[in-house]
């Protein structure tokens, strides 16, 4: 399934004079502030968030799961998906592979269907968390920390040739989740787990392709419920500093203990030059896996607004690889993630409409009313016909939902693909 | 001190055409979508939040206090404080007093004064949590749950006392905040301690004016560290069903556990008609007391869509006690009164907007991502333009903060207070 | 496979010299203070905790699963397993099912079977989690509180079905764990789904036999992230108050937000008469239904210092349904379960040791020290040798989890099932 | 008030000889599982923990405070109550003073006393979170971190004075606790607090004296309520690590958010050598500093089973500077530190008694459920007639909770001090 650029295009119609009255309003009083308008525009066009290829099927949880209907059983499938998604959106201009659910049987074609549909390969995803079918050895106690030399070059071993499918893609980074931990007491030597990880970790690096990077999760708790090896960001930091220049830390939001000031961990990793990557999602428990910017959008701004000031201020760090990795349990995945894409381009638009030289200011004046009101009164601006504006500019659809329903995509996917496909993934 | 219409209007005059524009567009946008805008802002008049008399001055951690200058050390310089915001946001128009700290010594002149200058005498509170001097029994082990009959006694005298003074000044409600707790396990029989509260709270019911409320607060944790009496919606419910149907659980935003879904307490509880009052700020870690909507405005927002439609759709609650309940450690307190008073009406005002229609169709139809849309159309869309007008329209400032800085406020009163006044308080 | 009591009693042979002279030791120091260690240990025989028929193969978690040899593939096969465990441990004499996964196709065998264990079916649980095949409507959405007519009349039903078969079985209470939610703000109405729920419960119990209980469990979020309608006891507490005087609430030891004091929780509902049910497990993040007592058994203690003084004092309840709720991602099943009865036996044992007189006078003194002296004191003591006591006198094992491995039970149950049977279940 | 050997042995006697029942019996017992019995009582004796200055009065919250009569209001007083803490439980050699709180006027007799005494005086700690009277600069919006350089320089100024009056006293470690941070989001630039703080820190660990070491707190709020500079253990890492191989990280067990694995962060600082000091205390909600070990005995049990394995596993660690911090509230300080005294002492003989080498064995097993057996034995076991038999031996009291009652030392106080004396401090 394809929708072609005229297709969306009329889809958007309707609501263009709405539109363009909208924006030139706000346009206009954004330039008052002098906004360079062109430029915000400019840089919502550009940010591109890869959709992992987990994410396009029904998710979820340990006490069952709801399919739906249309989901995409081959990778072909799962890239037209991210297909769908980058010609509404035209922010979804990468897709994040999972080994083993998406190795590709031919390479070539693969690569002529992604650029087809303008889509890069970012970083490949490891899996050393569930057992393969005929693994000669079991991740039951653990991977890349394992006691067992035999289940440690296993788990490498399968990270390498992660990288491997990666490179003749074109993806450029590998990223590690790490399930690894302890559910009781006792179960573990940390410090042996912990050393354990790092070499692993070396084994890999020393492998890594020189224009590559290793990006390192942490996660405090789940699927292990006493203790994670990489329990957090001052673990990972350490392994990657272990490893060398081309590891960094990767941040997921989900991944964090309750009332944890994720934002300021970011700020550091920067300041520190070691943040390489991020996943979204948005949680009001634990690791919640759900659609970014529907429970806490203010946090959400307050990271982008340290993203924003370490892309502007600390060079040391490399381009950081976006992804989404939520897990859709009860909406279309389709609608879900277009809702997680546009509140990401939401708070990227108002963390840069941030006056920045005024902030610095308050700051250096112990002035926190007007920090706050700097903050605020970005945060509180509607920033829609930005948004619209950049995808319109791209191509894309004015409201991508609306869109989405109006062309009636999922049912001519069930129609393509028939009710009862599963995705492979989570 | 006292700031006169004229003044108030003149430092408003520079931005006034600005704000014209903006509410012309915005109000225009807003009919075409079926809002009356003329209606939402008469809500937003009409909604009116206490100010506590102990928040004037500056608050502090166990680990000190940082003074602020110029502080009221009278409840008559209180009652011109609350002047000041009222004339500023024309939304602070009550005081809600703490007894013994601000018992007046002429009602009728401090009756006076209030009329004056349009502030009404909310809920008055009781204090059992701290000894005060020459009296007889301790609070040290608890208040109206204490094992001793002499202490529960003295602490049901004072809350008696408490209702007599509100009642000479025009209050219609206790709050009753109680402390009452253990710090460690086996300190206190629950079982006792709570049947000793139902029992004081049952005499204080009795002795409630006919045209009172008893507002019942609770609290998990915090001046005890192991329990509290009234740990919890739950507690103070079946307490308030045992007075009577003049008792009412009261919702403070910084009492609950982490993660708690608070919107839907205060859903539940107005369905049962048994939501009294509410307690306003916000907080990331505890009961931090930090300026309404600093850290979690969506939550603040999904409050109010609860709010809003329990006052549409549960006429068995009365009308509520609305009061924010924050500490100012490090700003002007009355500077940051009025941020907390403007996130409250912000928050108001998007709840206002969500179509309560169409989200009931979409519920009907399970069609989860239109709720999120739904939800989110009315909390992306930029309100202040409505706040400026209502605030206007009663003789307010168009921004409060840049008229209180521009009319010198805070010198004024240090000029007129010294320096180093300090405030009766936390 | 079944254990007779002779290989039981030759396995604990070697030790029992040993556990002799600690028994004799402690019980003499005991008796001096005046604890009557015969009754003591009567209470611990009496005390009987049925085990759930899914929790007797691996669990899971949302990120896969791995599996176990030998697991019970039928309720025949089930009831063999809880028969071990009682069989070693004489505190596992009850077996609580959980439909459509437990069906028996033969009452009058499965009886008979369970008589000659010594087995009885405790509550019977339903399942509105999970789309069963074929079902006419879908639990997506939910299922007592669903918008629906036609589901919510759906889950009664299937509901009614579990009493029906529960009454075949000796059954005589049924528990209601309502999974319904929401994961997004807007998704449901609060009040709506609180009232329909109400109602379907009502409908449940209104074919309640007369000599049932209905228990309500409550739960904060998962696998719902939003919101849970059952949300926590004062919610199950309202709903069961509701419904009527055979209406129950259950506590769950994982179902509670971080922090929770769960032991007050457990009082308060003594007090009033209304709790049923309890679920052991024991957890550090979530809901992670760990080994009871394997992360906070001091916790567990004060819990069941709860039960005891409502057991003795708090008539008003009826006996309670006790039940382990556990999952076993990473040990065998049974021993898991071994270490949970343990854990049970061993915080009720401490319990009994409080000396409820002398903590009675130290709260009315408020002697605040002598009451954690008094806790600590009876927490402190090593009640081993009274917990293998109580078992030696049933003919249960010195030591159930060594028995279990010198019996080689498991490898008897892989050669009798073979190793890739698959429990239903969790 | 000094206690006489003589005193403290006469309080025992009537206990001694169950006391010696008691110990023989389990001396036998460990014996008999190879456990040296006469090496573990020397490692208890040898342990020694130090009495904040600060603690011996009571403690208050920020909604007040309820004093205690015969509080010590100088610095002799307090020597005199840490004396009667050692002198009874002969593990609490050590006092740590507070800066400015505790500036002795005489050196020479404060060191005689102390000597007296056999108090050695550990770490001392700096106050940049309080403004000193007539102090040129003020803290309120941070000291090292602060944006200004005079603020800096004068919290480092203090930092250095800190110094040269412990190094009069033989201290050799400074404590830096750092309040620093922000209430609200915008108010710090967080890369420049943390630059600063480095900057700070370096500056105050270039005048250290050879011999000592530099430890450095974290906390994750309070406070402040929105972020604290050195808010986990990465970041009191990462500083530590910049500054030298003097400086390490200090680990207060009250300092983390909730559910975090603290085992785990001790376990990998002391992997990497950078463990230098540790406050311990309790706490349900947040920095409640409450009596050790009374709410999670279990975790403060897994922490030593930590710190023994790291003692003698990482000799790249210095010795420990252990400390109590806890705030006492509503239990008489000296009692409340007994009580805390024994958590300590019972914790470490518990991790004493873990096999380590069978553990270690269970560990490459995967026996995890024989891991968790191990660990509960040790916990299980009643180790309190070893505790006892560690005073005994050192002229300690049997009991010091009741030999602390009966030598009436609170009254003895209180007629040398009188009522309402005052401590300096929290």
């Amino acid at each position: 399934m394809r929708i072609s650029k005229d297709h969306i295009h009329d889809s958007s119609m309707n609501e263009l004079s709405v539109h363009k009255e909208n924006f030139d309003f706000l346009s206009n009083n954004l330039s008052k502030k002098n906004v360079d308008v062109k430029a915000l525009i400019k840089k919502l066009s550009d940010f591109q968030v890869a959709i992992p290829s987990w994410a396009l099927g029904a998710g979820g949880t340990r006490f069952g799961r709801f399919s739906f209907y249309g989901e995409p059983s081959s990778l072909e499938q799962k890239l037209e998906d991210v297909g769908v998604l980058h010609a509404l959106t035209q922010t979804a201009g990468a897709v994040s592979l999972h080994i083993p659910w998406d190795v590709p049987s031919d390479y070539k074609a693969i690569k002529n269907m992604a650029d087809e549909l303008d889509i890069k390969f970012d970083a490949v995803n490891s899996n050393t968390f569930q057992d393969q079918k005929n693994a000669k050895e079991s991740y039951k106690y653990g991977s890349l920390s394992n006691t067992s030399v035999a289940v440690r070059e296993q788990a490498v071993a399968h990270n390498l040739d992660v990288i491997k499918i990666g490179n003749q893609l074109g993806s450029k980074s590998l990223t590690v989740w790490l399930a690894d931990g302890s559910s009781f007491p006792g179960q573990n030597n940390f410090q042996t787990a912990l050393s354990n990880t790092e070499d692993s970790l070396k084994k890999i690096y020393k492998q890594l392709p020189d224009d590559w990077k290793l990006l390192i999760e942490y996660k405090p708790y789940e699927p292990n419920f006493y203790s994670t090896v990489i329990q957090d960001w001052g673990t990972s930091f350490m392994l990657a500093n272990a490893c060398g220049e081309k590891a960094y830390s990767l941040v997921d939001l989900g991944h964090h203990l309750p009332n944890s000031n994720i934002e300021q961990i970011v700020s550091v990793l920067m300041l520190k030059g070691k943040l390489g990557g991020f996943h979204f999602n948005d949680s009001k428990y634990g690791d919640d896996d759900l659609t970014v910017g529907s429970i806490k959008p203010y946090a959400l701004f307050l990271i982008f607004n340290e993203l924003v000031y370490g892309i502007q201020n600390n060079p040391q760090n490399p381009d950081l690889a976006w992804m989404i990795d939520a897990s859709h349990n009860i909406k279309d995945p389709l609608e879900d993630l277009i809702q997680s894409l546009e509140a990401i381009q939401e708070a990227y638009a108002k963390a840069l409409l941030i006056d920045q030289y005024e902030l610095r200011n308050a700051q250096l004046n112990n002035d926190v009313v007007k920090c706050q009101e700097l903050l605020q009164d970005a945060f509180r601006t509607d920033v829609r016909p930005l948004l619209e504006s950049a995808r319109l500019q791209s191509g894309g659809a004015l409201s991508p939902i609306k869109s989405y329903r109006s062309l009636d995509i999922r049912n001519e996917l069930i129609k393509e693909r028939g009710k009862h496909n599963i995705a492979s993934g989570l």
